[in-house]
């Protein structure tokens, strides 16, 4: 049984609030475009896939109440904008944004307003159906890669941060290969890193691992290498913030750092992201800017002080995993490709639609 | 002005209280052989270096005190049993109580009590001094050998854990190393990973840093190899629990992570150790256990829970460095050597004393 992070029916929508976990498991309903902002805005709700649909299935709640009147076109497009404003950084929403835009344009033009509100609506719902169906892809394609290497034997897999159900609208994408290999039955054991300054492997992939039943095990991150070194560890499996055309991967910082001790130890490493996260409009890494964060999140936890008052703090969001170090491969909806095979697939799928 | 951990005048001797740091600067008076245990087995003072330090001393002023009465050897041999129980893993406090009963010996056969007394108090005196000494060779070493590099550049420095006056009798190693080059005004800056799980760099090494004027930032575990591509590191200097004769080193965890990617970056890796720390009775780090510490420490912090309720852990305290990715060298009070060089340099000063 999944982990359920986002709950919908036609109507009603109820979120997992992230910021009570681990400790305590709330749903929260959400009714209107005004409680989706909120939750994302709040981070109740995270991880880029995640924020999308939440921000979409809010909208399609308050159609189906009837919101918008007559002016449905307008109302979609000021829901859209507000939406797209609670965390401008996290892409999916804005690319969700945009093509929600263009079909309701396109839609108004041929239909009256209620059969508008109920293809928006039909369309949101899709996404959300499709990101599950996606997800589900990219973890049967991870997994099968992986045990092709190894024909009979349980594997045991690191992962970093969180790419699981609480990141996407269900399933995960790194999480979800786990996953996959779970219900296969070749899961031996996964490491989560705690994931450093934030904690979302400690807090958010270990509860899903507890959750799904996992057999995991929680390391700091520095103790990566160690585990590749006396832990058999299979293959390193992680989530992307962007991935660009030349594979050049984008990813909670502490990811470079993992791909140099997999190359070292000879250990596979995957990136795993849907095809909606690789952005071919960039040709390397070197043109990603990393964006820096409040040293508080080092500083302190849970608005307790850890660290020395006066310590100058560098806080990088994420970091940039040249290609040559995914060794593995990038697992997509559409397949696992090595980083140079990236650009061709993807433009050969785009020509296809 | 450097932060003293240890004040110790004839008769008086004050510890800077560790478990209260970086929040409150307390010193507390140390009185006697028990006082010494009691501050050892709580972790005021720790680093294996300060523990033997602080436990000869607290011996030292109880004997100035007077203790012991006639039998002056039996209670010598019992003060130093019980403090070596203290912490049974810190080598130097079993090092030195080995080397003070011989002395103790040999000199009661020839002096009488008092004698006897203050001898084996200038003893201790001695080793404090020669503690402090040897550091401040280790630091002078090191910054001369990092400068070489650089004729006339100041220098980027990364280091883990906790190395500084904090952990030794003063001074420090591989913190001694960072001392000596902000002394000489070149040291750019300092950056010191956080050291999860216990976070000695966040708390203590980020205390010494702001208390003696380093420049110095503070980053997690994850960002190290991120810094050596951004940040200009000019080497990393690690210090070591022990060091065995091929040059293989144990060090808190997370150093075998920052050597590979040390590695990676072609940046210099130094271990910085007195030759106390060195035992060549193992020719590899193949033979050394690793001790694995209680999952609490990464589950709560201060006693809050920060990680998933259920969760497996696992807690290396330390990794084994294997020579090969010692690449700076290792420095000692002796001179900086090269791994395959220290069996022999080691040998040869036990040669000429």
């Amino acid at each position: 049984m999944t982990l359920e992070a986002i709950r919908y029916r036609s109507g009603s929508l109820q979120i997992l609030n992230q910021l009570l976990l681990p400790h305590e498991t709330v749903y929260e309903e959400v009714r209107s475009v005004r409680d989706g902002y909120e939750a994302i805005k709040s981070m109740k709700v995270r991880g880029a896939p995640a924020i999308a649909i939440v921000g979409c299935l809010s909208l399609a709640v308050e159609l189906r109440a009837g919101a918008g009147g007559d002016d449905l076109v307008s109302f979609i497009r000021d829901s859209l904008c507000h939406l797209t404003s609670a965390r401008p950084t996290a892409v999916n929403m804005g690319r969700a944004a945009r093509e929600l835009m263009e079909f309701t344009e396109n839609e108004s033009m041929e239909k009256n307003t209620e059969q508008l509100r109920d293809s928006v609506i039909g369309w949101i719902e899709e996404m959300l159906e499709r990101d599950v169906n996606d997800n589900k892809k990219i973890g049967n394609y991870g997994a099968q890669h992986i045990l092709s290497g190894v024909p009979r034997d349980s594997v045991t897999i690191l992962t970093h941060c969180n790419t699981g159900s609480l990141a996407t609208a269900g399933y995960g994408t790194a999480l979800g290969v786990v996953r996959s290999l779970h219900s296969l039955g070749r899961l031996k054991r996964l490491y989560c890193t705690e994931t450093r300054p934030y904690n979302q492997g400690a807090r958010l992939t270990a509860y899903e691992a507890v959750a799904e039943g996992f057999p995991a095990t929680l390391i700091t991150d520095s103790m990566a290498a160690l585990a590749m070194r006396e832990k058999g560890i299979t293959a390193v499996v992680v989530g992307a913030d962007r991935v660009v055309a030349n594979g050049d991967t984008a990813n909670k910082v502490g990811t470079y750092q993992l791909a140099i001790a997999a190359k070292h130890h000879g250990v596979p490493f995957y990136v795993a992201a849907p095809s909606t996260s690789c952005d071919l409009s960039l040709e390397s890494g070197r043109d990603i800017v990393i964006e820096e964060r409040p040293p508080e999140e080092l500083t302190s936890i849970n608005g307790v002080p850890v660290a020395a008052p006066g310590i100058d703090v560098w806080n990088p969001a994420f970091d940039v995993t040249p290609h040559q170090l995914i060794t593995g491969g990038i697992i997509t909806e559409l397949g696992v490709f090595l980083p140079s095979e990236l650009q061709a697939a993807l433009t050969g799928r785009l020509t296809a639609l």
